[in-house]
């Protein structure tokens, strides 16, 4: 599981940093989280195709955080798109996702499903699921945790040598989770698998104002990427108009025991030294257009 | 009087090439004409303000030389914009405007002016003049052209010394086209001017198939922009999808008379050598992104 950071402006963009968007890769699949204008190009700069994407969460309607739907949504018919492509948001995205399918001359040759979601709305996937939570900012918006299934626990090849299981099949269906018949013993899963394993945790937060919702979203995730737009000298302005310092950041991380923390959407007026000036959490790693990390599981790191 | 290529792609964007957008400068002011996505990206890329553009014509609503408008006007109002802008386009721009202003939670803190223009229409501005002409392509889609008004003609400092007229004020008055009095004789501004002086032609044709309004509208143009988004091997293609090639599109210059042809909108297929092979047309000017050209007046050629 790979996340890469597509854009980390914040507001408008510079030179340096698209609006935001982050993607996750996973099993050959792409999950956008936020669309700011120019993600298709951003996309196309990191050889990413957009083609892959499944479905996008969209956290709120501030221009920077979904304008690039519209750019998108064209491209990928241009190109030939026939997959249905579900776009996920707050009340309001069914809105716009109807006037970005019809605005101008614009017909999809795919079929667009926007779905609005609500606090603790939870969608299930192949493998995953994505809840969303309504956390504090100055309008309605959603913060995201992708979590995938618990994975079967390890299979203990000693174990099964030391019961006299051939190899083969009957590995197999312990492996599916089904108990086997061997010289008149039943042998159980549980008797040659350990403990199921957990998934990882991702956590998406847009735009925030550290808030207990924010901290219980993120609580355990393997990764964390928030926004983190102000330093402390701004600290003011953050609390005014609903935004996190650095500080505010990385206290959301540690008090919900996140294991990686990657800030993003830095006002321009901050470098990267001003914000490493102020990190509070470790390891944290200060976002940077087409960086990327992998998630490790749990039990692998 | 300049013009800039901000984007010179066509229909999405590439690594290299924007989507369609140009800026004309001209005495401190700056004018638009398409503005595709991620336009406000570009400019600042080329160290242009978006803050000084005083107006905005688009071609048609095709996605790719529109949907730019959207994020462009949250950056100026983000900025602290206050002066009115105003928005020229086919009929649907007001609605497009509209939408632009009130999606998502923005409300813009300036006032967006849309105005339609239909074939034939012209808008006077201070010193110059912009005339749409309905051009041929799949969807209602003008080309603009802007033309300056005329300047007066040189003033002849020999013919002004030798019928004796003292420097200074008077030389001023009949500059600015009044009659003077000198020693019982009446002096008109045309004993001393040379004729009236034209002004400069730009001409802009967005998506076109080349045809006679297009050629109309380009007539002595002395700097005409326009599409060639193929090359021969796909003339069947441009001909059913509205467009014009490199050959159609210097046929254009050529029967207009056209002095100066600057070529953009190009299919991603294409290398600058693909299209420089086909060319028809001198002085001709292959676009590239951040390409600018100053526009010389006819008499200082």
């Amino acid at each position: 599981m790979k996340v890469t950071l597509i854009g980390t402006s914040c507001g408008v963009p510079t030179k340096e940093r698209g609006l935001p968007c982050v993607a996750l890769q996973r099993e050959g699949e792409m999950i956008l989280f936020d669309c700011g204008e120019g993600t298709q190009r951003q996309m196309m700069r990191f050889g990413m195709s957009f083609m892959k994407i499944s479905s996008i969460f969209i956290t709120h309607f501030h221009g920077d955080h979904f304008l690039g739907l519209f750019g998108l949504l064209q491209s990928m018919s241009f190109f030939g798109r026939e997959e249905q492509l579900t776009v996920f948001g707050p009340r309001g995205i069914v809105e716009i996702c109807r006037t970005a399918a019809s605005i101008g001359h614009f017909k999809p040759g795919f079929e667009i499903v926007a779905k609005e979601l609500g606090d603790g709305d939870q969608v299930q996937f192949n493998g995953y699921r994505v809840t969303a939570s309504r956390v504090d900012h100055i309008v309605p918006t959603l913060g995201y945790a992708l979590e995938e299934d618990v994975r079967p626990g390890r299979f203990d090849l000693e174990k099964a040598k030391a019961l006299g299981i051939p190899e083969g099949r009957l590995y197999k269906e312990l492996q599916m989770g089904r108990e086997i018949q061997l010289g008149g013993r039943t042998i159980r899963p549980e008797d040659v698998m350990g403990p199921p394993r957990p998934g990882r945790k991702f956590v998406y937060l847009g735009d925030v104002r550290p808030c207990p919702e924010a901290v219980e979203l993120s609580t355990n995730a393997d990764l964390l990427v928030t926004e983190a737009t102000f330093c402390e000298d701004l600290a003011e302005r953050a609390e005014e108009t609903g935004h996190s310092t650095v500080k505010g950041a990385c206290g959301i991380a540690r008090r919900a025991g996140a294991k990686r923390l990657l800030l993003t959407h830095f006002s321009p007026r901050y470098s990267r030294e001003d914000i490493l000036a102020e990190v509070d959490f470790d390891p944290v790693f200060i976002g940077e257009d087409g960086m990327s990390l992998e998630i490790p599981y749990p039990d692998q790191r």
